[in-house]
């Protein structure tokens, strides 16, 4: 399944600091179309409890098996969302025997995290 | 005009530590839910650099004026994502004579950012 990270904003060398934060200059067109489906991705409230359920599993991974029954919805209905958060480069997968295990993309919580601090904090 | 702030996480102290990061535990639905909007909020690339042009303005204030002058949209589109901007408790504003300036409400972006950093950080 998709090894994609999160194609955000440069730099991509992980030792490299992360990012000119949304506070400190102004996204250009190209990061904003870049990082709005981003948001979109966790701009739904099961979404986002997915991906805190992905986040905070112990071992950093999370059976489908597990997430499917966290929620009274539809297990087509949890695929989906969790479908969205891969594609937005913000989880990835893989199968392994019956089940598939989810685990978070570091660098795109990282990089969200860097570009929303204030200002302030990151000079 | 509003003067509300981003109901988000307790607590709602701002000297106390903030925000149970998403990657800690689990969101709970209440939380999700609160949280949603904010995000839907940033997943526009107009809203996102409205915000951010918000955000790095001199003064940490942007007059309506030169943030509409910015882009290739309508005044009245402008003003429609400002408003949700300013509903999701992002940024507020005050009209001062003839025009409507705006600003960061800095707890917002704070706690959103708290919120993303991930668990061995906020470790």
């Amino acid at each position: 399944m998709s090894k994609k990270e999160l194609p955000l904003l440069q730099p991509a060398d992980p030792a490299a600091p992360c990012c000119s934060p949304l506070a400190r200059e102004p996204l250009s067109g190209a990061e904003a179309a870049t990082l709005a489906p981003v948001f979109k991705a966790l701009a739904d409230p099961v979404r986002l409890r997915l991906f805190s359920l992905i986040a905070s599993s112990a071992g950093g991974q999370a059976c489908v098996c597990d997430l499917t029954v966290a929620f009274e919805v539809s297990q087509p209905t949890i695929s989906h969302h969790l479908r969205v958060l891969r594609e937005a480069g913000l989880v990835d997968c893989e199968r392994r025997g019956t089940w598939v295990y989810y685990w978070l993309l570091p660098n795109a919580l990282a990089r969200l995290s860097a570009l929303l601090t204030p200002a302030a904090a990151a000079a």
